[in-house]
């Protein structure tokens, strides 16, 4: 038996890092008996003939409007990528609301036409909803929870295996998300440079699939945690080792900057549009290409590779400048809350 | 267009009366293009052959313990009965939980266990689920949304139009959950004498539309806003004139004691163990006994009947022991916050 080890909940348990992962692991997986942690983001189903995705997500993140999108934009987004990168077909959302006494009502109005907006941008229906109201100072503001129902292809089931030497791509550059908020709330000068990368993926992965159809072996959403946490876990559940190359991780300058600055690791840092795959060997180059002539892929990259598959512990490297590879493990804390 | 004609969100809005339905129609069913205020509690979707029923609840509750259950209980139960009285099968919920920094890791697990129990007890499986951490202060506690999905039986599109004359019941005592929760904050003497009806009725549900396949016409589960809000909305969607009989509705001695005290109409204060339905009017008391013999359905009673239907407003009157019929309409103000 896993024990988290704290009697009381601390902001690392929702950072994404290891506590998180602990959290998970000790309290939820055990209570509902589940036996893979990874099935607890977002759930297969069976329904007759259908397979059903399902997953849940709650978004507080602060400030609730950034460069770049705003909660509402994120909840949708979020959760249709959820759905997306477990080879669903993202179709419906519900939306839960807890909003605190005093909040503007046209703000409100605003956050909600905005969760419509993405919905209509990413084809998916919000179908039904809950609003509850708290007393002034028992929420910050506005919280949202969205959970999503997608349905997987029929031929969900005809992924090929994860070999050696297949190819790790991302769409685009990492860390712009947390890094938009944390130059807001800490009022750094790049604000007028950076953006979060909030989009819905769904269709960029559709095409992808369409476009490619036996060359996806495996997707996730880099959010919480960022790209190395993302990876950690799929390198622990697909019980691979995986390399990647440092240099080959797209980065944009004031984002690394800013990280240089303020001491983040961009590898550790969430994203809200970014998702990594691991891609058949032979079909990488062409995979690349199709992502780059999307709008929603045009600095995607090659970073890696998988170095070896059925390895008992599955563990992620990063090969530096000079070569060498170093071990990547969950941070005990990643000091970014709230920042979805 | 509907302006819910106030700048600013009060606990009114959420309490499940005027307000909250203002704001309901106002901004979420026009921004998500919903044509009917019914569909935002529990939507119907098509999946193939399968018809599915989704719902979304977010659970607040103050205190989070109370003699009949905690948030946990409460947050499986509330998501269930939207299922059940929305004629399908509840198979999959997720959990969504927001926890404020400095949580107790113990009443956590608690909670997370009562979840896990009432699940094993409603047959429903926690699928997938998500975790966030807000700073102390920026929520009171902790807060659970559950999304559940269901599916809707073949035969649901057979369920017959209700005509005049066909009858309403409850499965028991209203009130309970409410004045539990008021006595608790307001440290009532009845304190003792009181429980909250936190209920799963899925099993009851269904073992009455076996019982009696074609009595059942529609369900609700009479939660915010309590029996009388619930049939007002009932009169508006289905366009029907209802009349309760006051003498007939089931009330404990202390709840109806503790609504005297404090000046509440029990007819509008919280359940959460109670479904009220319109059966066929020459099967209504077949279906009180099955009720009556069921552990959740022991104090069921035979409250109202149809008076007339296609009336373009719908209204719920109320026949006092006097004999005179009033017309009940949605409150301005509840005045009963976070009761779930």
């Amino acid at each position: 038996m896993i024990r988290i080890g704290s009697d009381f909940i601390s902001l690392a348990h929702g950072d994404g890092g290891q506590k998180t992962h602990d959290l998970i692991r000790d309290i939820f997986v055990q209570a509902f008996e589940h036996h893979e942690e990874a099935k607890w983001d977002a759930a297969l189903v069976h329904c007759d003939a259908n397979r059903l995705a399902i997953t849940t997500d709650s978004f507080v993140v602060s400030p609730r409007h950034f460069p770049g999108g705003d909660i509402g934009k994120l909840a949708v987004a979020g959760t249709v990528n959820d759905l997306a990168v477990s080879f669903a077909t993202p179709k419906w959302l519900t939306c839960g609301l807890i909003i605190e006494e005093g909040f503007s009502v046209d703000e409100l109005r605003q956050i909600v036409l905005s969760m419509a907006e993405e919905a209509r941008k990413a084809n998916v229906k919000i179908i039904a909803g809950d609003t509850k109201v708290v007393e002034h100072g028992a929420c910050d503001g506005l919280f949202i929870n969205t959970t999503g129902v997608g349905l997987c292809d029929k031929n969900h089931s005809g992924i090929p295996a994860i070999e050696e030497g297949d190819v790790i791509l991302v769409n685009g550059t990492v860390g712009d998300h947390g890094m938009t908020l944390m130059a807001l709330r800490e009022d750094l000068p790049i604000t007028n440079e950076v953006e979060s990368d909030c989009a819905s993926l769904n269709h960029l992965i559709h095409h992808l699939r369409e476009t490619h159809p036996f060359a996806l072996k495996f997707m996730r959403d880099a959010t919480r945690g960022g790209l190395a946490t993302t990876l950690i876990e799929a390198c622990s559940d697909l019980h691979l080792d995986l390399v990647l190359e440092e240099e080959e991780i797209p980065l944009s300058p004031p984002i690394k900057g800013a990280c240089d600055l303020l001491g983040y690791d961009p590898l550790y840092v969430a994203n809200e549009g970014k998702v990594v795959m691991i891609v058949k060997k032979d079909e990488a180059k062409r995979v690349l290409q199709t992502m780059k002539a999307h709008p929603l892929g045009e600095q995607a990259a090659i970073i890696g590779h998988i170095k070896h598959v059925e390895c008992p512990e599955g563990r992620l490297f990063l090969r530096t400048a000079l070569g060498v590879d170093k071990v990547k493990r969950r941070l005990p804390e990643i000091q970014l809350p709230r920042i979805c």
